[in-house]
This record gives C-alpha cells, sequence and structure tokens, in this order.
C-alpha cells in the first residue's frame, strides 16, 4: 500500500527528556498504571473527520492543510483518506477511530447511491481493520450539515426530514455495527432552535424521544450491543441545543423513560460552552451513573465558540482521569480527540505532533491522577469533612430516620456550629504539587 | 399610623401620554385583558428584601439608600420596615409580598430568640395584612447568609447544619402557612460547590434531595397546601450551583422522584447567567408543566453577575407574557419583583419608579402578547411550519406507528426535500410593529 | 437587461399599519426628519458578500441560499452578481454599495490575473452605477480567506505576506477611486495573534502601523481623498485581534501619529463581543471625533461569536441614531448592512425582508431619537445633574484654575456632600414612552 | 509587641518534598535566579485590605473570617491590624506592602478628622516600618466605597466630590511619600458609567485628565518621585469603566499627553474580565514600555466577576514571569497580592497558606520562565518566524524604503507565496515539558 506519511515512522516512546517533537514523553502504551496498561485506560480514537476530512478552513478563510490525498475525489479520494488512516493510526499506535458516515463516503445524488456507498467503503475499512488491528470505538451520523437539516433532523418541522434522519441513523448503526463498534453516539447539532418565534419546543422534544426510542428498538432487533451515547452542547452551530449539558440530558431522558439506554459522550469544550468545567461534566456523568466516553479536546477560555483544540492544560487532564478513575474505567467507552490543528499549524507534522500532544498530556494526566489516588490526598480530605453523616444525627440524616420535627429539636440544642475550612487554596497547590514533582 | 413615604400619593394610571413619574401609563389594574382584570395576570408582589431590607451596597462600596426607617433597630426596626411596606404596597397598589425569614425578623442570639422574633413580628405582620387585605404570594428561609452556611445548608458537609437549615425552613414554612402564602421558594444559594478538590458531589445532592423530601412530608403533616418552588440559579454566590436552569432541576427531581411536588420559580437574570434568555427557561417550564411563578427583573448583558435590575425591556416582557398567556396563567404564583434600583437611584422617590417601570413594562408586555395571540401571528406561522406531522408519514411518526425500518423505505422513495424558510426576520419585525402601534 | 427576483417589485413605503412583508413601515427616505430627508441620515449601503456572495454556510453545515445566479461561474457569475446586486439595490431604493474586491471578481490564477480580472469587473460595474445613480461608500480588500494571509496580511511573518497585502491594498484603493468610493475600511481580520508563544508583537504592530502609513501616502500621491476606516473587532477568526475596539485603535493610532488619516467603522456585533454596547463604540468614537462610519447589524448576546444578524431591536437604533444626530450626521460615512440572513432564512424573500426589516428598524430609531433630543429629554437631565462645572469650584476645575492644593482647601470646608439620584429607571422608561408612543 | 499569628512560626523554604503547609517549596528568597535573588524578581507584596481589613463577606453573605483583631474598633482596631500585619509579613518574609488611606485608618467624621488618624496611624506604621525593615510597594485612596462617590469621584458630576477625591489623593500621596512609596496607584473603581443615558462622557473623560494631571503637578512639587500607576479594570463595580484595558488607557493618556506620566498595574483578574489573558496584558504594557507593577491574583474563567483569587495556574505564572524577565524586570514595581482566600478558607492559618501558595507558584514560574529564556525555546522559533524582515524586501518594509508601489511591483513577482506552520500544539507542549521537568 501506498505510504502517505512518508519521512514520519511509528511514533516511540522515548520518555521525559526527549525534545524530539515526533515521540512520545509520557504515553508509554504498555506500562503498567493503576493495574493496566496505559492503553487500555483511555483506548485512544481517532477522529476521522478533523483528522481525515477536515482541511482548516474557518469562517472567514479558505483551509489552509497540506494533506497527502489533495487532488483526489469521490470514491478515489475516500478510499485514500480511510488507507491514509490506518497508516497514521498504526504510527501512532491508537487502536480505535470514530466516524460519521458521510466521512467515509461520499453523499452521492440519492439515498440509494449514499447507502450503497457507504457498503462499499465500508467493505474497504473492514478489510483495513482487519489488516490493522484497529478498532472502531464508535459511529455516528451526520444529520446537521446538508441543507435538507437546516431545521433539525428528528426536530425538522417536516417530517420527511425524520424520515431522512431516520434512515440515516438506521444506516449507521448497520455500518457500526459491521465494525463491530463498541458504542453509538448521538449529537443534536441542530436539535434545537434558531428563534422560539418559529418553534414549538413541546412537538420537537416529543419527536426527538420518539427517534431515541426507534434507535433503542431497531438495536434490539438487530442485536446491536454497543452503548448508545448522547453528547451534549449547548450551542453551536444553533443558537440552542436541547442537549446543553449533562444534566439536561438526563432530565430529558427521565422524561421519556428512556434513560436507562443512554449515557454521555463528554467532549472538554462542549462543558466550557455550557459554562461548566470539563470536570464538572465527567463528575455530573460519573455520579449519575452515566459517563461513558469522553472527546478529548480543549477550548480557549476567552473565546466563544467551539475551537475543538488539541489538549494540552494538564490541570484539566489531571481531573479528568481523576473521574475517569473514580469511575472504574472508561470502557467500553475511550478517549476520542474530537480536536484539530490550528489552522495556521497546517503541515502534515502538526498533525501527528497534536496527537502527540493530547496523548502525553493525558498520559501524564493519569500518572498524577493515579498517585493522587494512591495517596488519598482529596479522598482523605473529603473523607474528614463529611465524616459528621457517619455519625449521631448525621447517619440518622442519610438513613432517613429523621425528619424536619425532629432536626429541629436537634438544631434548638445544637445552634453554636462550628465549621471548617474547606481549604481550597491548599488542595489546589497539592495539585500542582504532583504535577511539577511526579 | 405614620407615613413613611410622605408626599407619594397612592400611584394612579394615567394612561400612555402621562409624562408623570410617579403614574402608570399602561398599568391599569381592573382592566380586562384576556378575560381577567391586569391585576390577576400578574399577582404583582413586593419583594421584601430589596424593597425593605437592602441599602445599595455592593461589593465595593457601602449603601446609599436614603430610608425613612433609618436609624432604628432590632424589632422597632422589623416594625418600621413592615409599615412602611405595607403603606408602599398599599400605595403602588400591589396585592402580594414575598419575604424571606430574616426580612422580617432580626436574627437573635439564639435558633430559639430567631424563632420567638418570628411569632412576635408574624403576629404583627398578619395585622397589617388584615388591615390592608395585602396577601403573601411566598415565603422563604434565608440559609445562604449567615456565616454557618458558608459551605451550603441542606449540602453543608456538617450535618449540624442540615440540622439547622432544617429548622429554618420548618419555621418558616410555618410562618407561610400562618400568613396563607400561596407558595414556599427554594433558592439554594450555597447548595453547590467552591471546588471540585474538596466535595462530595454525590451526597451532597443525596443530602438535598432527602431535605426537599422532608419538606413535602411536613407540608403534607401539617396540611400546608401551598405551592412548592425551585428557584434556579447557576452561580453567584456559589461557583456552581447544583439548580443550574429549569432542566437541571428536572433532571434532579425526576431521579429522586420529587417531581410532582415542585415547580420552578422562573427569575430572569438568573436564566441569562446560565446561558439561556428568559424566555427559554419559561417555555421549558411550561412544557414540562411546571411554569410555577416569576421573579422578574433583569440583567445586564454585559455583565456576569446577577445585577437584578428593574424589568424595562419591551422584548422581554413581550415573550414573558407570552409565555404566560399560553399556560393558562401563574396563578397560584406571581411576579415578584426581585430587583432592586440601581446604588445611583437612591432615594424614595426611586423606588417607587422602579416599580411603577416594571409593571408598566409587564403591563405593556400582557396587551401585546395577548394581541399577538388574538391575532395568532406566531401561531398561524408555526401550526403551518410544523403541518406535517398532521398527516400521512408525519402522523404515522407522532402516533408512534413507524420505526426505522418503515421510515428508511418511506425516505429511499422521498430523498428529495423541500424546507420552507424559518422566517425569522420576518417574526422579529412583526414583534416591533405590535410593539409600536399598539 | 435579464431580471433576477422576479416577481418582486420595488419596495415602497406603505406606513405602520401595513402588514406587507415587503414594503417599508417606516422608512419613508424622502421624508424629512431633523430637516433632511431620511435617507440623507442613512446613506443606507448594501453590503456586497452577505448579499451576493454568501450562501449560508455556517462551521458545521454547507450553503443553503437559494440564488437567482446559481450554477454560473467565473468572470459570468460575477457578472450575473453584479447585475442582481444593482437590481436589488434599486428595488430597495438602497444607493450605495460596499464591497471587498473578492466579492466582484475572481481571484484568478496570480496576482497579474486577479488584477485583470478587477480591471475588467469594475468597468462592468461603473456602468452599472452610472445607470442606476447607485454610489459606492466604501471598498475594502480581503487580506484574510486566502492561505497565504494565514498567519496575517501586514502582521504576517512573512514579509512576502506584507508585500501582496499591499499590492492588494493598493489596487482596492485604486478601484474604490475608480468608483468614487468615499471611504476606504480596513478590518484586519487576520492581523492579531492565535498564540503569544510563536508571535512578536512588537514588530507586528510596528509594521501594521507602517502599512497603514503606506496607505495614507499612497492616497495623498493618487488624489484618493475618500476617508479612511478602520473597523475594530476583538476576536473571530483570529484569536485575539489588534483593531480590539474604538480606544485600542486610537491608542494605536496615536502612537504611531496616524490618529488624523482614520476614523471608525463601527460594528455592532463587534462592539458587544469586546464587551461593549454598540452605543458605548458609538459614543466613545463620536467624543473623540472619530465616527466614521457604520456597519449595521446585530449579535447575539448569548452566543460567542460574530451572527451578523439583521438589526430589529430598537433600543440600539435608537441609541446609535442618538449618537449619530449628535454627531452631526453621519457622512461621508453610512449605513451598511453587514448582515445575513439566519442560515434558516433561505429564499430570495429573506433577502429582501432583512434589508427591510434593517432600515426600518433604523427609520424608526431615527424619529425616535430626533424627538428624544428635540424634547431635550436626556440633555435636559445631564444638563442639570453636571450644573455644578459650570460655577464655582466646578468652573475653576474645568477652566484649569485649581490644583490639589486648592482643592483640598475647598474640601475641608465642604466636605458634607450632597449628591442627587441618577435616576435610571427613569430614563429608561422614558425612551420606552418614546418607542411606544411616538 | 503581642503576637498575633500564635502558632506559626515564620515560613521557611522546605524545598519540593515538603507537604507541610506551612513552608515554601519553591520560593527560597535568596536564591540566585537570571543573576538575582529570587525575591528582588518579585518584591512581593501584601495587599492590605484584603488581608486586615476584609472578612469574607459577598453579596449574598456576612463575613466568615476569624481574625486575631476581632472585637477592636476604631484606633485600636487600626494599630492592631497594622501589628497584626507587620507580623503576619515577617512571617512571610515579604518586604513590601501596598494600602489604600482607608485600611489603616478610620474615616472619621470629616475629612480633617480623616486627616488626622491618618497622619496618627501613619507615624505608627512608620515606626513598624522601621522596626521591621518592610516597606511600602505603593498607596492610594480610596475613592469608591463611601457613597459620596457614587456617582465617581474625579469623573463625578458633582463637582464637590472631584474636590473632595482631589484632597484624598493629595494626602494619599503625602502619606506615601512619608511611606518612602515607590509607586502610587489610581484605580478608577467608579471612573466610568452606569448608563449612557444620563452621562457626558466627554466631559468625564476630560475631568479625568485633569485630575491626573493634577496628581502629576503636585507630584512634582513635593518632589513625590514615585512611579504613578494606572490600574486598568473593565468594569465592577461601575458597569462601564474608563481604564478599561492597557490598550484603552494608553489611549486615553496620549490623547491628554499624559503618557510619560503613568505606567500600568496590571491585575490577573482584571485582565480576563477585559476579554484578555493576563499575559496579554502584561505584553501589551511591555511593547508599549508601561508595564510597572503586577496585581498578583487569577480569576475563575467561568465567573463573570472579580474573585481576585489566590494565584495557583502555573501556566499563567510561567507566562507572567516570562514577561516580566523579557522586561529587564518589574522594580519600582512589584507582585502586590491583590488576592483574597476564598469565603471557606476562613482559617488564620488559610490567609498564610494563601499567600504561600502565590509565592511558590510565581517562584516556580520564575525559575521556568528563565530556564525557557536560557534554553531561548520560543526565541529561536520566533527569530526564525520572522527572519524575512531581515533581509530583502523584509528589510526594505521595516527600513521604510519601500511603499505601495514598490511593493506590488515586486508582489507580481513573488506572488506564489509559501508560509511555514505556526506550531502551536508543539509549543504548548514545549511549556509543559518545562512545567513538569525541571
Ligand atoms: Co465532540
Ligand atoms: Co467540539
Ligand atoms: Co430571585
Ligand atoms: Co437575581
Ligand atoms: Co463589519
Ligand atoms: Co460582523
Ligand atoms: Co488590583
Ligand atoms: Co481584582
Amino acid at each position: 500500500m501506498k505510504e502517505y506519511f512518508e519521512g514520519i515512522k511509528k511514533i516511540q516512546y522515548e520518555g521525559p527528556k526527549s525534545t524530539n517533537p515526533l515521540a512520545f514523553k509520557y504515553y508509554d502504551p504498555e506500562k503498567i498504571v493503576a493495574g493496566k496498561p496505559m492503553k487500555d485506560h483511555f483506548r485512544f480514537a481517532m477522529s476521522y473527520w478533523h483528522t481525515l476530512t477536515a482541511m482548516g478552513a474557518d469562517m472567514f478563510g479558505e483551509g489552509t492543510a497540506k494533506r497527502p490525498w489533495a487532488g483526489k475525489e469521490g470514491m478515489e479520494l475516500a478510499k485514500a483518506r480511510a488507507e491514509a488512516g490506518f497508516e497514521f493510526m498504526s504510527k501512532l499506535g491508537i487502536e480505535y477511530f470514530c466516524f460519521h458516515d458521510i466521512d467515509i463516503a461520499p453523499e452521492g445524488n440519492s439515498l440509494e447511491e449514499k447507502f450503497a456507498n457507504l457498503d462499499e467503503i465500508s467493505d474497504y475499512i473492514l478489510d483495513l481493520m482487519k489488516q490493522t488491528g484497529i478498532k472502531c470505538l464508535w459511529g455516528t451520523t451526520n444529520a446537521f450539515s446538508h441543507p435538507r437539516f437546516v431545521h433539525g433532523a428528528s426536530t425538522s418541522p417536516n417530517a420527511d426530514v425524520f424520515a431522512f434522519a431516520a434512515a440515516q441513523v438506521k444506516k449507521a448503526i448497520d455500518i457500526t455495527k459491521k465494525f463491530g463498534g463498541e458504542n453509538y453516539v448521538f449529537w443534536g447539532g441542530r436539535e434545537g432552535y434558531e428563534t422560539l418565534l418559529n418553534t414549538n419546543t413541546a412537538l420537537e422534544q416529543d419527536n426527538y424521544a420518539r427517534f431515541l426510542q426507534m434507535a433503542v428498538d431497531y438495536a434490539k432487533k438487530i442485536g446491536f450491543t454497543g452503548q448508545f451515547l448522547i453528547e451534549p452542547k449547548p450551542k453551536e452551530p444553533t443558537k440552542h441545543q436541547y442537549d446543553f449539558d449533562t444534566m439536561t440530558v438526563l432530565g430529558f431522558l427521565r422524561k421519556y423513560n428512556l434513560q436507562d439506554h443512554f449515557k454521555m459522550n463528554i467532549e472538554a469544550n462542549h462543558a466550557t460552552l455550557a459554562g461548566h468545567t470539563f470536570q464538572h461534566e465527567l463528575n455530573m456523568a460519573r455520579i449519575n451513573g452515566v459517563l461513558g466516553s469522553i472527546d478529548a479536546n480543549q477550548g480557549d477560555m476567552l473565546l466563544g465558540w467551539d475551537t475543538d483544540q488539541f489538549p494540552t492544560n494538564i490541570y484539566d487532564a489531571v481531573l479528568a482521569m481523576y473521574e475517569v478513575l473514580k469511575n472504574g474505567g472508561i470502557a467500553p467507552g475511550g478517549f476520542n480527540f474530537d480536536a484539530k490543528v490550528r489552522r495556521g499549524s497546517f503541515e502534515v507534522e502538526d498533525l501527528f505532533i497534536g496527537y502527540i500532544v493530547g496523548m502525553d498530556t493525558f498520559a501524564r494526566g493519569l500518572i498524577i491522577a493515579d498517585r493522587l489516588l494512591q495517596d488519598r490526598v482529596l479522598e482523605s480530605f473529603i473523607e474528614e469533612r463529611y465524616a459528621s453523616y457517619n455519625e449521631g444525627i448525621g447517619k440518622d440524616i442519610v438513613e432517613n430516620k429523621v425528619g424536619f420535627e425532629e432536626l429541629t429539636a436537634y438544631a434548638l440544642k445544637h445552634d453554636k456550629i462550628v465549621n471548617k475550612s474547606g481549604r481550597q487554596e491548599l488542595l489546589e497547590d497539592r495539585i500542582n504539587q504532583y504535577i511539577y514533582t511526579l
């Protein structure tokens, strides 16, 4: 097979002292951390779209990327991208990929042609999977780019669009199943509204729930056992998206009795657009039992749109890995780099660097989070802080043995309350010490 | 009784041409709009705190307000405020008030003394209510200002604080019941976290749910039939508050099977702090059947904190009244002015002007929203827009008669989709025309 | 000539009661307001880019717009757009247009070809200008979309890019002069940085100043007497843009002694992205004598990117027109609709509606602002508020007759200070009354 | 003298492996870095207000802080705070303090009494300075908290307020001179507007400039040679403050020819409230020659108000120290901790921990920034990136030898431009490697 990334060899672990841009400094895939190989903690995935189809365009400028598959078209382009992608993953030691249907095959001139293209290219990709051992973390459909989805997909005011979206999701689940995909993602980029003036939110949300129920039914019917994931995002492209954040989605799922069938795919940049930290979203998902998978990236806190940067902030990585370890791991989910190189980082080398930097950041985050947990740095503090719920009136409270009247009687006798400091500054510094010195 | 606001007579409706700052231009309480007197649409309420106890301090400056009860202390001050408040409401024709326990009585040196103060002042206020016919829209407790609540109330790591908060809420419900209050509000200003590093969010949310269940149980026991309301706010004073917004609260309530007992008290400025419009929060509450009451104010979209300004934006008022009319009204809730005059508006006259301006803004909003509904301006557009769900495949969808397979078969035959414009610009202009010309 | 917008006749003024979407309700071009015809207050301009070349794509979706010039390419497309544009302006009664070089002609395969294309199409457009009487408000170059400008134009680290940008601006000034353009705009969409880690801000800003000086020199040399304008924007597409806002640009211009040659082109949506109101930016420009022209649009205060919506907010329009009237008018600048129809408003009719709505909003804003000024609503209040500077110690201060010592002597004797209320709520309501009842 | 912080000994440097909360891990005052002792790089200062007078109140809650001077009042309290403050600085090895007039002495009942209080307490503090060798980094006045400043100080509509503010600043300069203060700060917390509807911005800014000129004149007259500093902040408490950010202030100073007399006091949290990074503000100040001093703290990027947290983010510290080193140091400015312990960190120990954490963060930042500069990590990349300006057409550009015509001739021959990647991801990772491994 043609080599696309000539001059770039398999990326090796060279350790923290390496200054080789094309080497891992912390990500050592087989190294055992917290009882298992590093790579099993992450299950890193390549995002097909940012890596293989995006070219660095933004709202004010054309694509800048230099890519070795430039100049090709149609199915030939689709195959070149697939080949390049598997070479890319192999060179990075990435064992999973995530894809939208339109990432892998041309749209075609009809739905039938689109399906035919998907059938053809999925055979081709399946071959590459077998050759390389690379697996599918999740599939999804793109029901937001084509003009037909201008007003939404399952929440479109046009029933024909609902039907079209259903057909797309059915096919995308079929292909994901064919690939042995371990999850299937729903990201409702146009499921929301541009203005309430023209929107029947009640009908739209009911329809959205119907759509998800159909997906559940269909998966059951065909025996697709992958985990369904919803990826919250508050806005962009749509003014307001229904899947605003984890708690909003949980409220929605519980209303329609769908809560047992969906977990969350948490993206860092979506968390911050919703006014939350990345850790917050992971934590909310974890304590509600729905932490499914992670779209690993980072945003710019001073910009109001989804920048999807490769993650380099060690604080975010440490706290994310802390939540993942507390969750008992992320499988069958993984860490998908829903990240794109900056428009000014347009060379092929930057694509490798982006992934390397991201993998290293999370690898170091894992090492630190594991040690924090081993040393019970936060755990000890928190246990002591909430100790009053382990005995006396606190125990009665958590065991639901008392009500307002008993508590009032207690409070009248214990109204000189003594609290302890929350020690925020100290704890922030403790994290710093682990980051610096490990 | 002493007159506190000398020189200010009962505020009269003088019509749109009046330039008298101390007259209503649109709010004509007995005027029939949409089948009932204006005043019954709103059930306007005075906020005890902003109106009677706040003095205009901010984080960088002392209070500036000039108030006729200055110089008094303790129970004497509490009574002067009550008298002034009922005079104020009488002069404005406001028929309801909302209060926190600490607004009406001094804290005292013990919980017992606090309760005794509340018993005494509530007798006094009850007298004023009887004399004036003014009613209680809702009561609440302040479980966020005192240092004991530094780490939360029902979500405090300290079980003694949970007990103390329970005692406060019990007493506040008792007083609200004594006043015949039609609702009781929970605003969890410290129920959240400053940093995840020291927080057990799972235990805190469980405890919060336990606390709310105790309130439900207690109300049932004593026969308090007022509506329980939760007032969402995403942050401030706490870095992250659990009651982030309506959908978050619904997710929480449904998890703990509390959804039948609580509705929302929506505050405009809290909506925008959460990244939503005021209408969005009202709409989400309405379509989920939990639009309970409204804290009427407005924020500054370029400032990141709760400015609680008196509402003057006609767009917000029109769209809020639109949602309220669609909801079939707001009772037993109402419109509480959780609003404060600007620090630079420190004269007594400004206090009246603030309320007049707010009431006029909503009055005009009501008139416009009613006419929009009568003319079916948005309704006709929306009905037409979603018409495809009334027949054919759309009808099958909403009647749950089809699944992915049937829809795929349909889509393969109907893949040339034609959408219609959403006409956002036109609809925005239509609202303008009603604002200008009514 | 071919008619592009068949079925749409010249848009007429039909007055406030009209419900015809394709008629003006307030914009009555020849009506005299504040001493001159409405149209002369605005000098409305069509933006070539949003109107003729944009197709409704966003970061997550393809273009949706249906346009009568679809299917054409190259110079044929360029001419069709020009014809359609002049028909569009004629039908709306818009007398000016604004353009980037790449809006009117294809890029070509070399700079020479680009220039040749511009020469050819500008002859063609000049003909259309003569036939219709439509004039050029301003020209500009696009030095931000092509990959060559990925790191900036005049602030590129690559001197060849600086030269290329210089050639583009020279040509764009030439074409603007050929059109008799009354202004020339600089918008530095890539003049800034993505990360400080790779940026020499000192050299970049020096180079930017050199570039502007060259433009000044060149204009003088060729006798181009149009006003140079800088359009501030804080970010997007670039992480940080040097022309952040009006005051930032003034700081920059004064440093390099360029302040006499440039005024501001203020865009509403850029103001809000910078954390300011539209009025703030207009006010800062006005009191510094640099209010040059206006890019009329509006943003969504809950979205963090430049939505460039057609302006429908009457508050913004009133306060903008208030500043323009206080400025003695906007000429030789004008009101350019740097606004695009929503992606969901993809029909040709929406394009007309967008402009009509925008023109009506500003027309009504003008009428209200004029009346506010005639009635001296704000003026009287402000005069009275600052009256202390007209006599005594205040007069001494503004006449620079006193220093800290004299003022201290004065203050020691006058330390019981009495302030008056700022009456913000009342003034906001006054604006409302004018909006409702005029 | 009484010991206030019993049980807390002088804080010692114990190195990175220490887990003693009351020890430095990185700040080793006499250690030579980049040619001078660490402490001389920072010139750390205690903020009198956050440390000695603030009690942890926020907009929704009372003070929580436990302080050993509780219970005292008037001048007795003032002296106790002074004593405690000097003990605090001595124990931390902090050699400077910063103060507002009202931090050190009670307001009194008249201006005369205020001055008398200041005279008395400043003698007392001067004694403490002599005893301890601790110096004054800067003084300032508080012209924002008292109700008289409700509408501004030098920008008040009331000339008596201007005079009063002048008297305060005169006295504060006198006291600062008495202390040998090396700088004097202007922070215009109320110099701005709440609403443009009642504001004459032109007169207000002229008056502000007059005020600053009077300060310059007075300093000259009395021989005060400390550096004047302006501290930009965009908003809070005021809706819009004139000193929005560094570039805005520079624009203002240059307009009134004041630019030679003022430098900037950059606060991290003010930078982010203005939409900038901390490094951005430092960089803009540096390249304009006005980097005067630093208010060291950090904000919460998801909160819209000034949280003034103790700085623990190592990225910010590294990049700040990078700018300071490039600036050739910060003297006669310093690093003032304009930071407050969280409301939940209410114990005395937290006060020490806050400072220790902040000093350690900047110490480590210094070490890393110094090594980055020694290794020329960014310098080499940047030099290479802008190399085209060292020869050929680039050299001609920076030497002002060419204009648009020459550049056009050049561009026509060089229109196939080749750019290089900006390598943002790689550079971000390089910073990480230095943070981890140094
Ligand atoms: Co994603
Ligand atoms: Co994203
Ligand atoms: Co409220
Ligand atoms: Co509020
Ligand atoms: Co513009
Ligand atoms: Co724009
Ligand atoms: Co500061
Ligand atoms: Co601050």
